[in-house]
């Protein structure tokens, strides 16, 4: 039940986000003042890393933690450390 | 004419990231694999990031410049920064 | 064994970073071009970076698997959360 | 003068880095728990991002407006936008 909770939060997280795309190509359009355009980026931005670290600790909660409990974490810790690194740089 | 060239290229990537973004809450939807969605996650900051660096350095040849110019760039830099610094934390 | 050569590694490369922050005094104090030593200034937080997400893998693979084995993970994953987005962020 | 200020505020500001970076050493030769060393090097970064977006501030009030005001400013601009980028990610 939390799970299917999580994901309607998480989908709806990401049509706001779909939507202020929507609205900086309308920024374009009219020729809006270069900042704001850039402050809406920014925020844009910070509401994706949010989505993305919220991801992240769900993934660590449940498969990272599930495979070293098993006794299988390497695998799992190279493979969580590699997306920290990428996602951190973007 | 230059400048109506680069607002539709713009225009164009922005249409694209709408559709990444659309494409992750497919993902979501779908139960998908939560380092294969945090991988594209990384792909969509990274390429808002682009448009972003790009808008900012049309901000400073244009808008920047311009004030420097005419004597007058100690705002127009002091803007300048700020926005750099919550662009590039974002 | 392979503990003492990590750490051997980890300082002998905090004392490599340590000479490249006073090498960047010089250039400040000789006056050097602002955009060299910026570079210089990304050469160290790159270092830095990739000391940091060493010692998090090692964290991670260590007391957070160790506390996850002991059924005892929800607070070293809050943890690590945290100082993976400070850690991120600087 | 202002100028002869503002070097001893950054040489200043680095020493106390550079002293930072060995507290760290410490930290590790003593076997201090990861995430207090990492909390440590988030500082460090943060403070070289500081001193980075001071000398960014200072490089284009200085060298990029004097270079825009002798109408010479394409070039100034491009290495102004790499050296943000290349800062940024670090």
């Amino acid at each position: 039940m939390r799970f299917e909770e999580e994901k309607k939060e998480l989908i709806h997280r990401l049509k706001r986000v779909e939507g202020q795309v929507r609205g900086i190509q309308r920024m374009v359009e009219e020729d809006r003042y270069c900042v704001d355009i850039l402050v809406q980026l920014s925020a844009i931005n910070a509401a994706l890393k949010k989505v993305g670290y919220n991801l992240l600790e769900d993934h660590t909660r449940g498969c990272v933690s599930h495979a070293v409990s098993n006794g299988d974490g390497d695998e799992a810790i190279n493979e969580l450390m590699k997306v920290i690194q990428q996602f951190s740089k973007s």
